[in-house]
């Protein structure tokens, strides 16, 4: 059985077509007293882009921290604040910002229309109503979530996405100009998410030709974006992202996403240079990535951050079962026979050396 | 403006993927007496595929022959059949086949919910209602049709698309194994669409890199299919066609799309030999890819009809019509100022050499 992937409905790319947004919003104003949630990073609160957000009299504007990545609580306080703001749900949300205000935006629209915690949906196809129509419009290019069928978040127990084809975005505004001010270091990090990603699902054994197209032309534009000085190194940047989200549709991350999403879970590490910290340490499965990724890191001046304090065991022993609970990827980088390969102490050993510990 | 360019729904990729498509339709079927209507190649009604469609009890199933390119009289005809076969709409309109039965299935669905004559549609975004629910299954590679807006068809007067965001099929299936037996030189003309198409939009003024992206990649592809030999090239063919077909959301064609045009309202010749047979003869405008595909004509031991018979004048005044009305591929191919280079007398000394009168 190969996937029905579902699609994101509607996409529009180009330079300025963020300008686009009011008319495509029009569109799905119903009545007057419709109204649509828009979910902002904070960090453009006190920037020109706020005054180029198309507000009616009638929506309501949230301003969203992700200092912290997005958790099942956040989304279930997001989630009230919207379903209270009138007698009736909004026609649209929008999120407007980076990968966790994506993931964010994804989330509220599905918890929405389904009862409960973001926490009790965390898995796979849990989701039974479809959510409210979703925009996405990325500020930060490379996490692929504008096109995924995930929303990633922290949960209680665990960082997990909510996989459901009701989590696709209806609709994304790809404005390349809206990513080119992004700082340096953060636009590498989320950027390295889509070329290690590329590198994990291309090595890996899930892969069909399909995801193969899509993640080797991704894998091509990151290294021009981030050995090469482009005048399109933006819009470029963004088609990576997109090319290396539909690259899952058929395929896996592995060994570096497993392990980074156990650094996540248990530091509250951002995903974008967990990765980073994570794939530096992986010449053992990805040697030829590694090289290339540190040949980027040179090119941008990128330092990672390689003290991590003490980490108690306790504490160790559950980002181990956050990783360990991955089994898709871990199949997917090292074939059915994972286990006898990535045991715990194996995986103690390689967080042992990613930490310094 | 930037189009914000409508997407298939749902695809699925994949080796045999064609045996799934029993459950995708039974998730359609909504009563006992939904029907589907399947419109399939009539090349087909003596060999295996036939007993492999899923056909229930109430379905209709209608063997389109595709001889000649599809006209808006066959599709008019088709819609009829459909429409009166019960006395209800299907709930879906499936095609099998190449891409002019791909066309036909896409005109159907249209034409089913849009009254009048598929020859009033011929255009740009006049359909005014929904398309019944449709899904594409390819048995060659090239056109693009799997993902494209429109329904090329040869009206009375012109040979013009139904471009829609209706038109979009809401479903496809791409099944690699389905095109490995398409004869040699039908298998190469379509694979030629995508490759051409390549060249014209790479090379045209009109793209972006949303759609230089994906134009790279299907070019990339093509070369690989018809220089190398893969074995898995029925694959990489498919995704060549799906990715040429993705770049046209901002891009166009170019001469040789103009051209070809004509010279099927004028000659009845199919898209994709036409392509070939005008191709050949524009190393003025493409060098690079016309010396590229003389070698892969090489490899395939293709020998392109060159003897078309004595064609009179006001016929090839009416190919010049239809060539001209195509306003958009002449801008891309040769700036804002395409109509002091081609004139009425440079299209008739083109015609003239393409088809040795």
């Amino acid at each position: 059985m190969f996937r029905n992937f579902k699609m994101v409905s509607r996409v529009v790319f180009g330079r300025g077509s963020f300008n686009q947004l009011n008319d495509i919003l029009a569109e799905k104003r119903k009545h007057t007293d419709s109204f649509m949630v828009f979910l902002v990073d904070d960090v453009f609160e006190n920037t020109g882009l706020k005054n180029r957000i198309p507000l009616n009299d009638p929506d309501m504007l949230i301003w969203v921290n992700v200092d912290h990545e997005p958790s099942t609580a956040y989304v279930d306080e997001l989630t009230r604040k919207a379903g209270a703001f009138s007698g009736q749900l909004p026609e649209g949300v929008i999120g407007i910002g980076g990968g966790s205000t994506m993931d964010l935006a994804k989330a509220v629209s599905l918890m929405l229309t389904n009862p409960g915690s973001a926490a009790d949906y965390q898995g796979w196809d849990l989701i039974k109503n479809p959510a409210v129509w979703h925009v996405g419009i990325p500020t930060l290019s490379g996490t692929g979530v504008e096109v995924s069928r995930t929303t990633v978040l922290i949960g209680p127990e665990k960082k997990l996405g909510i996989n459901s084809d009701h989590t696709v975005f209806d609709q994304i505004v790809l404005d390349p100009e809206l990513i080119s001010n992004a700082p340096a270091d953060q636009r590498f990090y989320t950027g390295m998410d889509c070329y290690i990603h590329c590198v994990e699902s291309l090595k890996g054994t899930y892969i069909n030709v399909f995801s193969q197209s899509y993640g080797e032309k991704a894998f091509d534009l990151c290294k021009e974006v981030f050995l090469e000085d482009n005048p399109e190194n933006d819009d470029k940047l963004m088609m990576a992202s997109y090319f290396g989200g539909m690259s899952i549709a058929y395929s896996q991350v592995g060994v570096c996403h497993a392990l980074s999403y156990g650094l996540s879970f248990g530091l509250g590490i951002h995903h974008g240079i967990g990765n980073c910290i994570v794939f530096d340490h992986l010449e053992e499965f990805y040697p030829q990535g590694v090289r290339e990724f540190r040949e980027m890191m040179k090119k941008h001046d990128i330092q990672l951050p390689r003290d991590f304090g003490n980490i108690e065991d306790e504490k160790l022993e559950k980002m181990i079962n956050v990783a360990l609970i991955l089994e898709p990827l871990w199949e997917n980088a090292l074939g059915t026979d994972w286990k006898s390969m990535m045991t715990r102490d194996k995986i103690k050993a390689l967080y042992i050396s990613i930490l310094g510990l």
